[in-house]
């Protein structure tokens, strides 16, 4: 155990008391040990939240290995046109039906379980994984991300052929970044159960009679079992945080991906048991729950069990609110829908912040749950360092920076990856029909993948007068509206006021006004939503850095916690206290 | 601001950087400086869980001055038979129907408010409060805290007159105790405040490129309105760390007493006002919603308003249940009804542990969450150093240890208190009937309240195989019965599946022997409950003591939470980011 910040020097605790447990106190775990240095690390980074990437996000051969993409590519096809091999209760069926949205075939089958006897399985491997303490459950965590980290070809691979990303960001969004995530999902964990001292010495004063003394000992348990719900564009990056938290907390998870991204969370799934078994646990610490998409009730019923009693879910505000409303027995994470917002006030260059606006459109067809969807500019149009820009020229601005950013196809499929599901397509033909399309949205052809469902962003223009029930909810993929309001203060009121109704991830501001600045701030806390102010260069809104930024507040609809702070962590564990008399130290002294 | 913990010097903090926000940053507020020994004092505390107590328990002259006691008691007789003054929104109706277990004539009313001009009101208060900032919280908590232990004596006779509790229990639980325990929720919330930085520069390197650098901030803001919803039995004692915790983390708070026991928290609620109010805030921040007991439906709508974020509850597991079941909008902390359980296995002296354990059965005439209803003894009998001593020897030790120490009536109802309400009175009758009774309940004369409703325990003799459905629910109040099991392993199996399914607060075991020391360990972690071991001294089982002793611990259904950790604070405040580009500070150098 490391030793607790600020601990007054021995006073309170005494190793010499007569133990008067049998179960010998914790020692650390030797994966602890192991990975203390970059637990510390972490550590220091949650303090500070500066910058700070345990994981190589470049997918140079220097640090994952000459051979690694390929070797990685080929674990990736390894796993097409045959079952999954994954040592764990099942009733002898298989399921599963991804399909890659770049047209790959995939047809891979997964060992089907039923709630049942995982709920079981997790039961039996339950004990000896809590008895094991904290230092084995983080020790554990932090080694299986080490190993997932090796992997992290194959499941870029794997996040690239299911959620439809170009490869560049499926590996790193998929792999090194979601493994930073998990990092510091464990380093919140692990600085919540240190705090957690496991034993005190407690003697009150009795006047002129001796002391009472008793000597207690407190002891960290898990919830029980926690359900990981991972969505079918992020599985891993907004998988892994609740997985880990789970873990490092001693908690046995299940985790039943999206039906259509299940390969990414399975090899992360076995690669976690075959740790777990090397350590000596029981591997059905966590296990795999592939569904089929019909699969939904069945999904439900699980998620109500009394076994089940953490649930972390991304994905639509309407299975997210249903778990909120209905999963009492368990503590429920959920990020949801959200309607995303900028608000263009001034600007010292108008092509450098529509080059960036259009960067965050396109970036995986807008298929980021912190991607922008309304940009909202005043009809009088705004000021910049060369004099007004009316309004139609601000949206003309956006519109060619997007036409500019995607002109070359080959370079365009990189940034736009492919659509993920049929969803998104219709979606894009229903927005079509909101208002003036400003940019229309093309199909793409793919030059190394010819069924590639790639699409490029729809870009229309919106009045707030008039289509606030259209632009206050969520159209999720490459759908975005330019919002012709009455002023800056306009906007402002209806991106605090949405955020607050309808949920938000994040919120940007563009101007070169202090007091509009200002403002921008106190919509960002009213709305509870993370802001960025006049992005105009490598940075875009879309992005949340590990360790770094907040994803998240949990203070609008569209999260109810952060990924990742203290209190997405210090509920999944409990805290049981044993006290017995000793003999006062006043009278032995 | 206190310094982070082994925060790198500097490395990623540059107090020199251009401030892009134009609201100043964060000053630690005056009544944080001036009650930062204290809170530091807390901190120490809260890690080691040693012995602690900021609050003297004895009413001593010496600490609370020579005339405290008579100017207390002058303060609370003051509030009999008018209207309490506070000076917050009213319709200009009065309320309140409180009622002397002791038969003092109260006739105390209340200026009646509606939910929603109370709602107004904190919203109304709650962005000047929000602005001020963590130190401000905590150092207005913690004056509010400080005035409030100078009026221990006057809150005391209030607890005394509206709880039944004999007054030094009353004074103490009421008094310093509560204070202790609020003074905890304000330390927890502190640590976690603390870890949240201002400010951060985010520096990333981009290879040959000049770094990508940003400068992060951090606010925390409240979560919004919180509701304490107090109990008849421990009002400040219970409300307290949920109120502190809501006020510490910059939330407005709305304080609806148990319409039984409205005058300890309408006192507490204008001390908090009036210190807001010198601090310069509206002191709306905090109210108080006095009811009548018909007023069920009015507090029901009231917990679910959208405005309501957290709410704290202390009841019955039906209102509870209903809160966690509906107020999905809210936070929601809840303390219920439990089932507490004493294990006899083997004893050296069954004298002192008879003794002690009718001390609990006894205080308070039993009307504490905390104290102990199922007493489980094997049939065959258990062993002592003086041989084996009968099921039925057990029985009558435990009877005559409860006679013999309620012998003399004038010292008993120091002891015993006086029954709150006519419901605990009633279940005396009903208890009756359901075994062979090893001691009846008496009414008791007082000497100094001639119409004070005192009565004395009832114990009983059930039997694990045929009154389980009996034993297994609570019967609030001085009753409980010693049931024969067939082995001190069915008494530990029956401990722990009760407390899993019906919840327990407490669990106390006596044995001789370490393996069943050990399986008593493991009862109470499956159960979730606290574990008491051999108490035979001047420890209690229902005695929980700030700092130390965890209250509840959130993992069965008698709390969902325990007072006070980390779980209980981090929930109650979010964090909101902004962050715009600077300039690289790798470049600069």
């Amino acid at each position: 155990m490391l030793p607790f910040t600020n601990q007054p020097v021995g006073q309170l605790f005494d190793e010499t008391l007569p133990n008067p447990f049998s179960i010998p106190s914790a020692m650390t775990h030797p994966l602890f040990s192991k990975h203390e240095d970059s637990l510390q690390k972490a550590l220091a980074a949650i303090e500070t939240r500066g910058y700070w990437s345990p994981f190589a996000e470049m997918p140079s051969p220097k640090v994952y290995g000459e051979t690694a993409n390929a070797d990685g590519e080929a674990a990736f096809r390894a796993h097409l046109n045959r079952t999954f091999d994954i040592d764990q209760p099942t009733n002898g069926n298989t399921v599963g039906s991804e399909s890659s949205p770049f047209g790959l075939p995939l047809a891979i089958r997964y060992p089907q379980s039923t709630p049942a006897a995982l709920i079981e399985a997790a039961a039996s491997a339950q004990r000896a994984w809590r008895d094991a303490g904290p230092t084995a459950w983080v020790g554990v965590s932090l080694e299986i991300l080490e190993r997932i980290n090796r992997a992290s070809f194959e499941i870029g691979y794997a996040v690239m052929h299911t959620t439809g990303q170009a490869f560049m960001m499926a590996f790193q969004a998929g792999g090194p970044h979601a493994q930073d995530r998990a990092l510091e999902a464990v380093a919140y964990a692990w600085d919540q159960l240190r705090r957690v001292p496991a034993d005190a010495h407690w003697e009150k004063p009795q006047g002129k009679n001796p002391p009472l003394a008793m000597r207690k000992r407190f002891t960290v348990v898990p919830r029980g079992t926690g359900l990981v719900l991972g969505c079918c564009t992020f599985p891993t990056w907004n998988g892994y945080p609740g997985l880990f938290a789970d873990l490092a907390t001693g908690n046995t998870v299940i985790v039943k991906p999206h039906p259509g991204a299940i390969l990414p969370l399975a090899v992360t799934v076995r690669i976690a048991r075959g740790v777990l078994r090397e350590a000596g646990f029981d591997p059905n610490v966590i296990t795999l729950l592939a569904t089929e998409p019909n699969d939904g009730e069945l999904v439900q019923q699980l998620a109500l069990r009394a076994e089940i009693k953490l649930i972390d879910f991304t994905g639509s505000t309407q299975n997210g609110t249903w778990l909120e409303h209905h999963a009492h027995q368990a503590q429920v994470f959920t990020e949801k829908a959200g309607v995303n917002q900028i608000v263009i006030d001034s600007v010292d260059d108008i092509k450098a912040a529509a080059r960036n606006i259009a960067f965050s459109l396109a970036l995986y067809s807008g298929q980021m749950c912190t991607a922008p969807q309304n940009i909202y500019v005043p009809r009088t149009g705004i000021r910049t360092t060369e004099g007004t820009l009316t309004f139609d020229a601000v949206a003309q601005a956006l519109a060619a920076a997007v036409e500019k950013l995607l002109a070359d196809p080959s370079k365009a499929v990189e940034l736009l990856g492919a659509v993920q599901n049929d969803g998104v397509m219709q979606r894009i033909d229903e927005a079509r029909k909101l208002g003036r399309i400003l940019v229309d949205s093309k199909a793409l052809e793919h030059p190394a993948f010819a069924n590639a469902r790639v699409r490029t962003p729809l870009v229309l223009q919106l009045d707030a007068a008039t289509d606030h029930a259209q632009f206050t909810k969520e159209w999720f993929g490459p759908i975005s509206f330019v919002i012709a309001t009455d002023s800056t203060e306009q906007s402002l009121e209806l991106a605090a006021r949405t955020a607050v109704e309808h949920g938000a991830l994040t919120l940007s501001v563009y101007s070169t006004d202090d007091l509009v600045l200002e403002a921008a701030h106190e919509t960002s806390l009213r709305g509870g939503v993370a802001l960025s102010i006049n992005l105009t260069g490598g940075v875009f809104v879309n992005q949340s850095a590990a360790f770094s930024d907040f994803h998240g507040t949990g203070a609008n609809p569209a999260a109810n916690a952060a990924l990742t702070d203290a209190a997405f962590v210090a509920n999944r564990f409990r805290v049981v206290q044993s006290r017995i008399h000793v003999e006062p130290k006043a009278v032995a002294a």
